[in-house]
């Protein structure tokens, strides 16, 4: 009898266990989303080549239209590119470490125009930006597309080909400052039944 | 001296204990970017409101070009307008206990166009579907834009304003199968300096 009590209250504090941790990471998830910013000034300090990994892996993750996976990603290092990239108001890009440009396949397999590629190329980059921030990174979401003064440096710059337009640039860095997430929660942004 | 080492033991252990729930609600983030799938099918088990404050309050957390936040929400539970909405191959919006459907507002406050709203919008729509999957629940998304013919049904049934576009409609339940997410990773998706 006793044995079988000790064995019930281990059953019991091994499940109470797991639901506890199950709520703690579901917590995460959404403390992580509430603690996201856009960083726009960084550290010397590099970023790896395995960060940069997860966050790509993290990108890739994203749903897709029809599952048609149109995003490609530009990696760049160097610094004659990121000023090259860094055009308008955007500077902060070259002065990151790394800059991540997602770039979007405008065509699909059949030859004719994939009219998800922007969503699927934003769904990837909220990914990624909800990545950098778990991994203590900062980052920030700078538009290209639609915008031609931007789109066309990109393309120069990273001699992409006619079927691949750049959709944003991210550069990626450790946060110099202590920037802290906006509160944007509107209940009046939400309608019942109807408008 | 004896109290100076536990102090400093106690100190180490608090510090190792920081470090490591830091590290699984790092983990606990990217394990949820990695696990969220489609979900289709949906039990009859209702979504309850706290739920769905919580899917808004993630999806409002989302970034927005010059914080323009043009996001707006519409979330139906009555038959008759999800049924409305389920036109085409997206016939599971019919079926699921709440559905949320993510409009952009596509002028900005002086009254020009807004060339953001597309992507805050799927920053959101990322947002909510991570923010689901962390919950439990099971959410796919649907396109809305840019197709007339899923638009103008949508538009109509909302009884939505000129200046409001419906952008992609989103529906939650609990999920009924057990759905598993697809790998995608593709280092062949990624360039390093130039395409």
């Amino acid at each position: 009898m006793k044995k079988i009590i000790t064995l019930l209250v281990a059953v019991f504090t091994m499940m109470t266990g797991f639901a506890q941790e199950k709520q703690d990471a579901s917590q995460a998830v959404l403390d992580n989303i509430f603690a996201r910013k856009s960083v726009r000034s960084y550290t010397d300090e590099a970023v790896s080549p395995e960060q940069v990994e997860t966050l790509l892996k993290a990108a890739m993750a994203a749903p897709s239209g029809m599952n048609a996976q149109p995003w490609r990603f530009v990696v760049v290092r160097e610094q004659a590119t990121k000023d090259k990239l860094a055009v308008g108001f955007n500077k902060m890009i070259a002065k990151a470490p790394v800059v991540i440009v997602v770039c979007g396949k405008t065509k699909g397999k059949l030859g004719g125009e994939n009219h998800n590629w922007t969503a699927d190329c934003a769904a990837a980059t909220e990914n990624l930006l909800l990545a950098a921030e778990a991994l203590g990174l900062g980052a920030v979401w700078t538009a290209c597309y639609p915008y031609d003064d931007r789109m066309n440096p990109t393309i120069e710059a990273l001699e992409l080909p006619a079927d691949v337009k750049p959709y944003c640039i991210v550069p990626v860095g450790h946060p110099a400052g202590k920037d802290k997430p906006k509160d944007k929660w509107k209940p009046e942004n939400i309608h019942y039944e109807k408008w």
